[in-house]
């Protein structure tokens, strides 16, 4: 079988088990769920055993030590993995949930949730994907075609094996959960032309893999990741919290979507706060890439170019830029962002609301961190990936993403 | 300039457009629109002049007559322009609702709908869809970029003539309607392939025009159109209903997505209902290719093909199955679909309960005909298309899927 046909049999399965899956209720996949995490900590050494291959092989190819670590998996981990996958068990069940109406004519129209059918992640890496997605996935009643990097093909298979034994425990089709375990190029490239066979496609990883899959895929496709994020730093500005805002937001987890990779200030306040961030960030070496202005302030750092401006660092490096107003800062933002969250920090309302009504971004902060842009702090629950994209679903990805309408309409003979 | 060039400029000033009109109210905006119909009124005249020269063409072109009489523009049919726009003048505005949610650690949550921004139709021959997409577009604070057939064309710049007029009068940005008076292939590629210029595109028009933009566009687009709809009479069917649903379901307007192209039949009601149908549908020749079963009942009936159950005819032809139990039915439909709209004749609840659950299309009837899957009959005021996708909006679209969310995040020096 080539790479193509095993993917077509992969999601002919996965096609039959979300028609099966479309007949459990929502206490039956609730329940699936629990035994999953129960499963998943009792075999946690035969997890950490076939992690511990990966992490060997992470070595052996030069794999860098941040990327290791993101890979690593160890009872404290799989701890947290159960505890995620409780959570999502414990959420409302998203399937069935709509609104009812009846029309001038009579007809009564039930508009409710169902269902996207099957869903497939490309993702690279973090081994946290296979059993978070796989949950979202079970907890809406979709079935779920996993493409792992080949970094992490051990724990996915030694993660998945565990769910689809205990899917099958549960009287569940096991092909609800399935892994694509060849890790060529040509199966993600088979998983991307699936028309009829995928009903949506998530990529989760780096700029090339989401740059890859949203322009090569001819199935449905949500695009995540992209994060070039900004704060502004108002001349209305309470500088403290300017500060730690700037610190959280640049330095918490520079490598995530949500971390900033510009700052933007009012010139009139820009000397005291750039002074201070430079040197409240000292202890990781933050990198500073600056305006002519920026670069007066602070002697010694280099100077940002238009390229800087829409680069995303995922690293300890920030672009800064002194501007004139809140009219420059929003025309900066609109020009390099990529729609993903903006801060304002600021005590003056009427910039705050032009900030927050003139850009186009999907999150938009008035003095708090961007970093909040995340499913659970969000109050969603849970999250499949953050989307930065308008149709569909935008921002964090709830259970209710994985979903679509479908109406029935009871009538007594009528016709139009 | 060449027609991407051209496209490209068209694209830019909507854009610009697209920021102005997110900063007129509802209130501005439905007034614009009464505005529209008002002039569109007083135009009829040289609205009419212009549909004639393209009446003309058509004539000489050969255009079959049926097809001529979709492209018409009389005083009657401008009268019902009118008050479509000024019907969608009068909707509630879909732009600025939302909800509000407080977190526990007190960031205080938006969600709140906005414009997508800038929408492109790509469409034939109905004149109609330019005045209706045009609306529904500035009601929901998006501009619009219309790219007509050519078989329209002097009918499409008179009307956007008028519109874009008006606009400017009211203190709007005239490129909030911007018509793409190229109808080369070229300008509907260069159309398709602008990304970051065009936040969706939204074809309407025969499947050869369908399936092109899905296979070739690289912006988001909504997929609409394939209705390869069904009935099914079940044998605790109410024979009277099934007929007149039957008749109203495939001849009323047999040309539409919503109107069915094959009827099954239970087979201890297939003899009755089937000869009954054949009789009732002799004013219009309608003509059946049935299975086996069928044959046999109406002698004289082309057998059908599967080809022929896979067939949208939009026309006065249907095919006919007689089937076992409702799960024949079923696993007909799952097979043939195109995910549009189904309906079941019975009195029998379960058989009711096991169809439209078990059946992935975006509308089920019980007792009623598909015709109803419609904007206007489900009550979204409006219709700019209907959806056969999944993603983003299933069914009828309405203003609402001319939105997006944005969240507002409002803290007090909030970090993560």
């Amino acid at each position: 079988m080539n790479a193509y046909e095993n993917v077509k049999a992969i999601c002919d399965s996965a096609r039959r088990a979300s028609l099966s899956l479309s007949k459990k209720s929502g206490g039956e996949r609730s329940l699936a769920l629990l035994k999953i995490a129960e499963a998943i900590l009792n075999s946690s050494d035969e997890i950490i055993k076939a992690n511990a291959k990966d992490l060997e092989n992470a070595v052996a190819n030069g794999m860098k030590e941040s990327m290791q670590d993101r890979l690593m998996l160890n009872q404290a981990r799989i701890k947290d993995i159960a505890r995620a996958i409780i959570k999502i068990a414990d959420l409302p069940d998203p399937i069935g949930t709509g609104e009812i109406f009846t029309r001038p004519n009579g007809l009564e129209i039930h508009k409710t949730s169902v269902p996207l059918g099957v869903v497939a992640m490309i993702y690279e890496a973090r081994p946290n994907v296979t059993p978070d997605a796989s949950s979202l996935c079970i907890k809406s009643g979709n079935a779920v075609i996993l493409r792992g990097g080949k970094e992490a093909i051990n724990s996915n298979k030694a993660i998945v094996s565990v769910i689809r034994s205990t899917l099958s425990e549960c009287g569940f089709d096991e092909n609800c959960v399935a892994l694509i375990e060849d890790t060529t190029r040509e199966s993600s490239n088979a998983l991307m032309q699936m028309r009829g066979g995928v009903d949506v496609l998530i990529p989760r990883g780096g700029k090339g893999l989401i740059k890859s899959v949203v322009e090569n895929a001819r199935v449905p496709v949500i695009e995540t990741g992209a994060g070039n994020c900004h704060l502004y730093v108002d001349r209305c500005a309470d500088i403290d919290m300017a500060l730690s805002v700037a610190i959280n937001a640049k330095c918490s987890r520079p490598s995530v979507c949500n971390a900033i990779e510009t700052v933007l200030v009012h010139k009139s306040v820009a000397e005291e706060f750039l002074q201070r961030f430079y040197n409240a960030t000292r202890d990781v070496s933050l990198e500073f890439r600056g305006c002519p202005v920026c670069c007066d302030i602070l002697p010694g750092i280099s100077e940002a170019t238009e390229e800087d401006y829409a680069t995303e660092y995922d690293d300890y490096i920030i672009s800064c830029k002194a501007v004139d107003s809140v009219y420059e800062a929003v025309e900066h933002i609109r020009k390099y962002s990529t729609g993903h969250s903006e801060s304002i920090i600021t005590e003056d309302s009427r910039c705050a609301d032009y900030f927050t009504g003139s850009i186009d971004s999907c999150s938009l902060y008035v003095n708090a961190s961007t970093r909040f842009t995340d499913g659970g702090e969000f109050g969603l629950g849970a999250e499949i990936g953050i989307s930065t994209q308008k149709l569909h679903v935008r921002g964090p990805m709830g259970l209710s993403a994985l979903t679509t309408t479908k109406y029935i309409i009871k009538g007594d003979g009528h016709t139009r």
